[in-house]
């Protein structure tokens, strides 16, 4: 559980993360868990061929539609000439490592300040492995999505190699976009018309 | 699978995409399934709080290193003050619906091509929902991950509703990302030292 240490309540700040701002929304979802309810968005419009653009910038959460956002972040999916593009930007099995890395990383970093730790630097490489006739449809007991992701994390902190294989395990245990990954979320498609 | 029909065969491009190169693929690797075995990777790097940067460039596929892409990609992750940072980026979360959003996408205007099917227009919408008690470690009954992504797709071709309804279908049982999201996918990590 994030912020049992009286140390990390002390201090203002750790690994660039707000200390008593995070142990105020700690307290407030244990006072009311429906503040931990949140919703992200996404709308995307196809380009051409393998290119589209995503625009991202409302969300819901903490029991309110989040106004923080002045401009919509604005990504781009492409794909390489192998995969009929003309890497227009990265495709979208390379967003999901992107993510991946992402989650695993600030979520490391979240709970390493909850324990008080300090981390001087933190890196990932990530591999993933998929067989093409998925999505091609050319076998049918190949799974389209990736067989497996691989990350190398090189981290360097304030603490013993145990503390830290034990924060990593912690990590990957709630990591948000890891667990979406490796348990089965449903994603329900329905066609609609504007 | 990709290409049966005659029409789309003799057609140059259909959805932005070059039909003889998807073909001459597809060709390839049924020729030679080795060929079907892609590797993508990410490199990212924790810059501080919340805040990440991947760098994405080479990838494995078609049998050999790709060499197509003459800079990387750069992505950031941030969070919005409500999590703790400032909007330095798109969140991990949401950079897993643009992925979705995308392959949904992508996947749905390949197989539209393998069937000759001209599309006009295609937009997405993505909602997931997700309990932040999960990454929290305040309710262990609570998955970290998404709980749910609706995806309502908006989409104008030239073809009947039944078979846009039937390519839907297709797309969704094909997206790498809808099925690495909807299926258990392994993700292994490990610590090294640089």
């Amino acid at each position: 559980m994030i912020g049992q240490t009286e140390d990390a309540k002390n201090a203002n700040f750790i690994n660039g993360l707000d200390v008593q701002a995070a142990h105020d929304t700690i307290n407030a979802i244990k006072s009311d868990k429906s503040l931990a309810k949140f919703q992200f968005r996404a709308k995307n419009r196809w380009i051409s061929g393998g290119t589209n653009q995503s625009t991202i910038r409302d969300f819901y959460g903490a029991g309110r539609e989040d106004k923080s956002r002045d401009e919509d972040f604005v990504f781009v999916n492409g794909e390489p000439p192998i995969l009929l593009g003309n890497n227009e930007g990265g495709n979208p099995v390379e967003f999901l490592l992107h993510a991946l890395a992402g989650c695993v990383t600030t979520t490391f970093v979240l709970h390493a300040m909850a324990r008080g730790i300090n981390i001087r630097e933190l890196s990932t490489q990530l591999e993933g492995d998929m067989d093409l006739q998925g999505l091609l449809g050319l076998d049918d007991s190949v799974s389209p999505g990736y067989e497996e992701i691989r990350i190398k994390l090189d981290v360097k902190a304030d603490c013993s190699d145990e503390e830290l294989n034990d924060l990593l395990a912690y990590a990957e245990q709630h990591s948000p976009v890891c667990n979406t990954v490796c348990r089965p979320v449903p994603v329900k498609i329905e066609r609609v018309s504007a």
